[in-house]
């Protein structure tokens, strides 16, 4: 089949983008000998994990205890649940720690850790727990600097219903840079605070098996991963233009858009209408901090075309000239390159893969909690 | 099961307040002579359009063409489809137009008219076709101010390959509006200019059989609707955070919420996290015309907490006043009120119903294109 065959509006991969994304991390991660555990929601699908995966890095990072299921189910055998847990998510947990190889939880958060041992007592388990830390996102995570996070450390460690793997980060704060040269800074503060933090955990007699970081703009700046072991980049397999607008990579290194129709012209208002709205983009505002206009995607190969406005199943496209429309006549089809590719993938419930105009896979990605 | 055992996050639906939601609705329909064809994009569900349908009033509204087959399969027989048809989905739509009693669609383009009769000449189909007006929203539709809307009206209607049901509008500027006075207004320009279109029309020998406005805020601020025949709205069976704002109803009306779990304490940044984020609530910013705090819904109950930043399954609450931790401790539930149900709810695999803290049942919305 190829593309302009296909119902829009539609979730597009490019397969040889993807695949040369999914190498070039691996190929990062080999070249400074830490290990790559990718974090697999922005796509959520088996066929991609796999690709991302190998027998020597199995692993993977997960955004919910579905998603572990899913990928437990599919054959995987090794996963990082990365949010922290609390106690109403025990009794999922305890399922997917007897179905799973190694599967690891988060905590920073003293009184869930009692939860989790009064847990593992009573059912006579111990989950694999790492450390939470907040290395300047200030989203999640203890603070490193202070005294009450080695304690905690100390205290995970010494538990006897728990078996302490580390600790583990994410850059969020990358997300806020503006060119490469900030990313590299926020990448040599998550590289530093986590080798100094661990460091600082051995001097006190507790050893990390792991100490994790990961964000796709600090994997793809980060010098080198000195006092690391492991990256958790998960954004990386498609990109977007939040990435490409941060200069984490360039734009043709994209490899998901959505493919929509331009439905009607309005010359008066200098307007089209697509059939991509809210539901087909998300209404992530990208790289807003940047100060540029917002726009909910761009167009591929017509940068000038700007989506200014969504609404459930309406997008609305202008331009600051008057719009070319018979370049873009009504019935034709546009691609456009999604703000936030995690969120917009998530919209979709499958994906179509593509190399040139051919339509060459259908995957289905898993949703929900 | 009780709410308090429910997987986080969750998508609720108070079905007291939906009945009385949908009941308004029905008895403001009736009482001013117009026949209710509910937008059903909002919930997706065939258990609430049945509430919303009657024997009498048997038509839905829908966004998509997937929507329009699951409510085919499910019984429904008489469904607008309330985007402008394109080309590429006419082969789509003769299916449903064969399958269903009644099968309405929308043209504002004269290319698509042309491509639209000539299907119905090669396949032997008629379609039923409503031109789409724009009453001020400026999104989609022709302006009924122009002699060339009349000339296009006139093409419909003498075709021999078009069955000429009426005029149809949405007065999506409604959700523009500060305030009920506001929405008045619109309600009446909505209202008047299709009215005075149809008589437009009407004096150049073209009847309309249905003159369909709509929207939540219009319709439930409309003072009448003298010369409409059909109203369309959609969101009014859950309400919102955005339509409590702008003063389209009361926030006790609002029948949707998003359970969620404190997840952690983070006295240092005057923070809690939840595990509501940007695929369980939306990043839909409201009703961010109205000049206040951006946040990401409401916390029921609790309206100092600020919901201020969210990621894919992180939320952030804050407070201008230190929060009061205690009272919302580790593995505590909450419940928010969406900034935009339509979006929110297009993101659980599932609703629950609930009546007061009980889960009364576990209702299935389509989703896809």
């Amino acid at each position: 089949m190829k593309i302009e065959e296909l119902k829009t509006p539609a979730f597009l991969i490019d397969l040889p983008r993807l695949k040369a994304n999914v190498q070039m991390m691996k190929a990062r991660a080999q070249k400074n000998s830490v290990t790559l555990r990718p974090h697999v929601k922005t796509h959520k699908t088996v066929e991609i994990a796999k690709m991302q995966t190998s027998a020597e890095a199995p692993g993977i990072t997960v955004s919910t205890l579905a998603e572990a299921r899913f990928y437990q189910k599919a054959g995987f055998n090794d996963i990082t649940y990365a949010f922290p847990i609390t106690a109403n998510k025990l009794s999922e947990a305890a399922g997917l720690n007897a179905d799973l190889q190694v599967f690891n939880i988060l905590l920073d958060q003293p009184q869930t850790q009692s939860a989790v041992e009064a847990y593992g007592r009573q059912h006579g388990i111990k989950f694999n727990v790492f450390l939470k830390v907040d290395c300047g996102y200030h989203r999640a995570g203890v603070d490193p600097s202070k005294p009450e996070s080695v304690q905690f450390a100390h205290r995970l460690a010494a538990s006897g219903f728990i078996v302490f793997k580390g600790i583990l980060t994410h850059a969020g704060h990358s997300y806020h840079c503006s060119n490469p040269a900030e990313i590299v800074a926020v990448a040599k503060q998550e590289r530093d605070l986590m080798a100094q933090f661990a460091d600082r955990l051995q001097e006190n007699g507790i050893a990390c098996e792991s100490i994790s970081v990961g964000s796709t703009p600090t994997a793809m700046h980060a010098p080198d991963w000195q006092g690391v072991t492991e990256i958790r980049p998960g954004n990386y397999v498609f990109f977007d233009k939040f990435q490409a607008d941060i200069g984490s990579c360039r734009r043709q290194e994209v490899a998901a858009t959505v493919l929509t129709t331009v439905v009607a012209h309005y010359p008066a208002h200098n307007q089209m209408l697509i059939d991509a709205g809210a539901l087909a983009l998300s209404k992530d505002l990208g790289a807003d901090h940047l100060g540029r206009e917002i726009v909910f995607g761009t167009v591929r190969n017509h940068p000038q075309l700007r989506i200014f406005s969504i609404s459930q199943e309406h997008g609305l496209i202008t331009a600051n000239d008057p719009l070319a429309f018979e370049k873009h006549p009504v019935g034709s089809l546009l691609r456009i390159i999604p703000n936030h590719s995690c969120l917009t993938a998530a919209l979709f419930p499958k994906y179509h893969v593509v190399d040139e105009d051919q339509v060459v896979d259908e995957w289905t990605p898993m949703r929900g909690w």
